[in-house]
């Protein structure tokens, strides 16, 4: 049998309780599809500099080089809040070592049912189906920084330089289109961009439209291209328009794809990837698998916390860095027939932030309920 | 009798039609309010373009230079999208001549009775009552560039900085808190930044907290700090809880801004003024002010596009660069009773953006009536 190293990094707040239910549904949904995990948790964010110092440790370091992907809770907290040494430090070193590029965050309805829970109009929200995909490891966030002196009197100047070159176009480009070919015809591919203004979005617009022509318009693949104001706008005032793929750079792609997270109207249901390659098959996709939520210390250690979202990228790590499809494709259904309305065929299965009453365990129970029958 | 110098720009598009009817409402204003106003009317953007070869000429710049404000219609459309020479070059290099480096710009509603509009919910919109202040000058759309070498097997590296020193930060910050002391008690400012990547963030919190806390803490003045992707949130999911004013840089605020101003469900409602500084009468205050919509080509010259962000942009003019104070609390008025329901006292004159029948000069004349009224 197939054997995959996995690591789980539960983080701080609600994350251990989180991962917790995922790797129930993943444990039940490799034993029923024939494939073997070896799992090992280890710390990461808040706990780690508790414990080591620093949010990335070495050893923590050493055990995702030699796994197939990482399930990842959340990290950080008001203990850490303000430190020199901070959580999200950790996250954004285990992004550049892994060189994962590719943040790949759906903005989606897991369930018809939850329509009302969205803060736009249901006839605005219904059938919102994108996917932001964000360029993660280059832009504002990796270029040279000064930081301003602020010593009074001092002019106190500071920057930051946003940078792309070719190369870094080309393969989120491709991801990107790897993506939308998943689908029959393809997702439409949206490049969000500042090209009236930025020598970068000039480069990117230019390199996103010539590698889709040169290497995908052959297979159905086609790019529009919109400014990131105006993409701002629509993702509240029509998202629809913007289904299929939504690519971006880094900084443009933190905020997108944190805006239109809010549709479908509760931050505990959405999953994201972050990925070192094209989940083909053909080469090893690293990938850190997390919910898009925070570590919610206010709600921490009562039981209470959505595990939908991590659940769901425990489907996606499924999906893109393991290969098992199968697997994957049974966890989003048995997430699905969970949520559904009773009058759907549904369990109707709730926590609080989509105001019901179950607990965190109660969804994984359920969703390994259903699993049990799908697979 | 007191005498201003206004240089109308009507531009592109539906420019001349929104600003001719914004022009009716600011002479009668002054009519009645007792100030004369000289008013001429110049080439730019587009029509520049085609007339003088660039967006914004000499002769205009130098009308403006006489001026004691600027009123724009808007700029660009599809004959002028794609060359060398564009529009909007016009536009920022209009910002930088004059030094506008704040950007107002309210969201909120005219009327109540507009409600229904908004793609969000109504229990979500309503009350919403945020002004967006924008640094207009610096950051990304000011630092140095490096165009890509676009030639194949060139690397193809592209750059911009994004840079702010504590100067400029500084004025910024006064003439956010400025505005909050507008109104009693003073608005809240919650300031947009991201202080956990970017170094101007870093700069940009610390200064304005700094400013804040020497110059407007004894007059009440508050303010909060708040990363930009979780703003971008906030504003679709509640954004009551942003109200007040909202300070940011220059990126950010292009996107944030443009994101609030779908919450009142027609960007024809809405206003805007650039201020090249404090608009407390003591010194000469320049200003921008332009409606947030666009040129809208497709409907230019068929006397239907909403004309009150323009007439909403005339009564700020009024109040930033004008000191007029009455002239401005009365256009606003007017146009609220104008927009109103029947049921509420109102004409309930509406163009087509807001499902209604009227032409542009319905709300010209519907404004006027109110204000013959109220003055
Ligand atoms: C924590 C922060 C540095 C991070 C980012 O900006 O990338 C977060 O907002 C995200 O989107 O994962
Ligand atoms: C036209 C464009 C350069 C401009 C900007 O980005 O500032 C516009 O979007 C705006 O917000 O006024």
């Amino acid at each position: 049998a197939k054997s995959y190293n996995i690591v789980v990094l539960p983080g701080d707040g609600i994350g251990p309780e989180v991962t917790g239910e995922a790797v129930r549904v993943l444990q039940l949904a490799a034993d029923k599809c024939g494939f073997e995990l070896k799992l090992s948790s280890h710390d990461f964010g808040g706990i780690a500099i508790d414990n080591h110092g620093k949010p990335l440790p070495d050893s923590t370091i050493a055990a995702c080089e030699a796994s197939d992907a990482m399930l990842l809770g959340a990290v950080g907290g008001p203990k850490w809040g303000v430190g020199k040494v901070r959580p999200e430090q950790g996250l954004l070193a285990l992004r550049v070592h892994f060189d994962l590029y590719a943040n790949v965050r759906p903005a989606l309805f897991p369930s018809k049912s939850l329509l009302s829970l969205s803060p736009l109009k249901e006839s605005v929200a219904e059938g919102t189906d994108l996917i932001v995909v964000r360029e993660l490891v280059k832009g504002l966030y990796i270029g040279e920084k000064t930081e301003a002196d602020l010593t009074p009197g001092a002019a106190g100047e500071a920057a930051d330089v946003m940078r792309y070159n070719r190369a870094d176009v080309e393969r989120i480009t491709r991801l990107a289109a790897f993506l939308a070919l998943q689908s029959s015809p393809p997702k439409k591919l949206h490049s969000i961009d500042k090209a009236n203004v930025l020598a970068c979005s000039r480069l990117w617009r230019h390199v996103v439209q010539e590698t889709v022509d040169r290497e995908f318009a052959a297979q159905g693949v086609e790019v529009d291209h919109q400014l990131v104001d105006s993409a701002a706008m629509v993702i509240v005032s029509n998202p629809r328009k913007l289904n299929g793929i939504v690519l971006t750079e880094n900084m443009f792609g933190d905020i997108l794809s944190d805006e239109s997270s809010v549709i479908p109207g509760a931050l505990g249901l959405l999953p994201s990837a972050s990925l070192s390659g094209l989940p083909d098959g053909k080469q090893k996709c690293r990938g850190l698998y997390e919910p898009i939520h925070g570590s919610a210390p206010d709600i921490a250690g009562q039981g209470i916390a959505n595990p939908v979202g991590t659940i769901l990228s425990a489907a996606m790590l499924c999906r893109y860095s393991l290969g098992e499809t199968r697997a994957a494709d049974a966890i989003e259904a048995a997430v699905r027939q969970m949520l559904d309305a009773r009058a759907d065929g549904g369990d109707e299965v709730r926590t609080r932030d989509l105001h019901g009453q179950a607990g965190s365990k109660d969804v994984g129970d359920a969703v390994c309920a259903r699993l049990e029958k799908l697979l």
